[in-house]
């Protein structure tokens, strides 16, 4: 039995510090989202420092939306640190099926170790293998088709898999769950996907290898919807709901997350 | 007699994917005025995928904000493969008559053919080689006196050509619009004219080649000054006004937009 | 005795041109923060005219957040402008003291003659080249811990050297003050401190070589903490809260500001 507010009271006490190698429209909120959560936020990308900054970071998270050469060689050098340290990082694969380019950084990242994988249904079938109608970054398909996907990509790399949407789906070797929090407001903002990805690294901050990060990512996606639920009541329109939402990272108590998340073995 | 109505009903209802090759400032925002409004954005610029991921795209738009040789290569080769295939691109001349290398630029990006070329005056006026005292990106002519500059580009390039200020200036070969929709708070907030930018892509996209873009153009530009005015009333200043213009391109129906489109031909 | 609402008034009747080469996390921010102030944001930073930009511009902010090669060479070349023409740029040395490639840019910026340099107290420790624990852009020191090295810094190098934090200060040759305006909310919003050293280029635009930076600076900084103290009040969270600061930069009057600094002599 996962027990989110135990995860939200551990990342609040360690404050860790989260490296993150993103892309360019979603640097800002990533910032915001890890702060107001209790985490503490840094994004250095270039390769003549991303090594020797893992290596004081406490967990990374590498999303590759706006990517190109010269983030990939940070991006891979810092992956690079972790791995080899016993650090965690998560991997965001934005659209990774959309083009050859991105399917093979998709593909060299992959081989360096993630702890964490987190895309929507789209990018995980894409990142397996398996077949996808990917359209730029949005979850062309449905989630559950892709718990396959999420499966067999856990099974082959180790990773912890969460496929996110509607409902999101999390892999972890034999054990799965589905976390039924969450708000559609969510995907009318931009970058809430990213910097999810961003607060998973947050929650796993701080295991060593071989711990399972399953409970702790499971914990994050629900603290994440249950922030967008409560944004979402009241809201206006995608503008004053993304401002409610950083208010409520910020409010939500491990009391409240303890009520409300939903998560269910699967 | 143009419906802007009729414009926003067929975006929403197409929901374009529109790529965007934006300047560092405006991507977060260009993203969330894109969902907001009802289309779908993608950030794709580096030249080793920004072509591939341009042959899936309805739209493009091209921002020379923050440009350098790498993204510059990524937009020319974004465009051609759109001007080839037919499909509509807008390009966003910011400050281009403030330096040598962006007036280089920018006079490269003319010539590959944009269907929509959305500035204010002292853009349009350096674009089209008229005197400017352009600083910045900000309006430092009044729309006026661009007009003839805006006639003589159209001319020269076949596209059309907005200048967006306290009135729009809209030309699409003999044919011109005024609209008079918007709000000075409008350029109290940074990236806003970036994001109109990229809104137009969205209205024109799905467009053959030689179809008429100019009142797919007045329309965004209608529906984006509503939105500005209807954001401005109850806002206690920039920082509330940004959030209702978001929640405003989310709420607006197209009843409203054809009673608030104040548009007249010029 | 500084009067921060004169300069207030002289930043808003000259509207300066600031021009910025910051991080790809503080942009969009840094600029809305000096269009609510009442400045006038220019974001270039490419080595092909960030020198040619920077001779039209009225100041210049450079700041390291997420820099890389491309970027330090058009920071040096912009601030290499300033200072050949007696104009006056802002360094902002975030986490300089991180990695060995933070400190070689910083060491190598700060001998391009800035201005003002503002930074958190770990930074400026760095800088000075003092010990600190540095942690990302956290301020990991006391401020008090930091004024002895600011002291440093100011008389080594002959800028105006500001340590923000929960209490600020200020040192101008021998001259130094400490300026009490806040709110701790301001620490859960990325890229505030960023944004305020583009503010203090503002504060300081328009001055000539030799001439006291210290006052402008002290009053950008009050002014600052006196918006982020009208904003905290009755904000929700950090979402809420920098929503409301935006407009209070804009709202704050002279006279609120003459009203409401708290600036004493250190």
């Amino acid at each position: 039995m996962i027990d989110p507010a135990a995860h939200l009271i551990h990342m609040r006490a360690t404050a860790p510090l989260v490296h993150n190698i993103a892309n360019y429209v979603s640097m800002n909120v990533m910032a915001n989202v890890l702060l107001a959560a209790g985490a503490s936020p840094a994004m250095i990308h270039a390769r003549e420092e991303a090594a020797e900054f893992a290596a004081i970071a406490h967990a990374l998270s590498v999303n590759i939306g706006t990517l190109s050469p010269p983030w990939v060689e940070g991006m891979a050098e810092a992956a690079s640190v972790m791995t080899a340290a016993g650090k965690p990082w998560v991997l965001d694969p934005v659209a990774v099926g959309a083009t050859a380019y991105r399917r093979r950084v998709g593909a060299d990242l992959l081989a360096l170790g993630p702890r964490v994988i987190r895309g929507n249904a789209s990018e995980i079938m894409a990142l397996a293998g398996a077949t996808s109608a990917g359209k730029g970054a949005d979850a062309a398909d449905e989630v559950a088709a892709a718990e396959n996907a999420a499966r067999a990509l856990a099974r082959s790399t180790g990773a912890v898999v969460a496929v996110t949407g509607p409902v999101d789906f999390v892999v972890d070797g034999d054990a799965a769950w589905r976390v039924s929090n969450g708000d559609p407001m969510m995907t009318k903002v931009t970058a809430l996907g990213c910097a999810l990805s961003a607060l998973v690294a947050a929650f796993v901050a701080g295991q060593a290898a071989g711990e399972a990060a399953g409970p702790a990512t499971v914990a994050a996606l629900a603290f994440y919807g249950l922030a967008g639920e409560r944004a979402a009541a009241g809201a206006a329109g995608p503008g004053s709901f993304a401002v409610r939402f950083i208010d409520e990272l910020h409010a939500i108590t491990p009391a409240d997350l303890r009520a409300g998340a939903r998560v269910a073995a699967a």
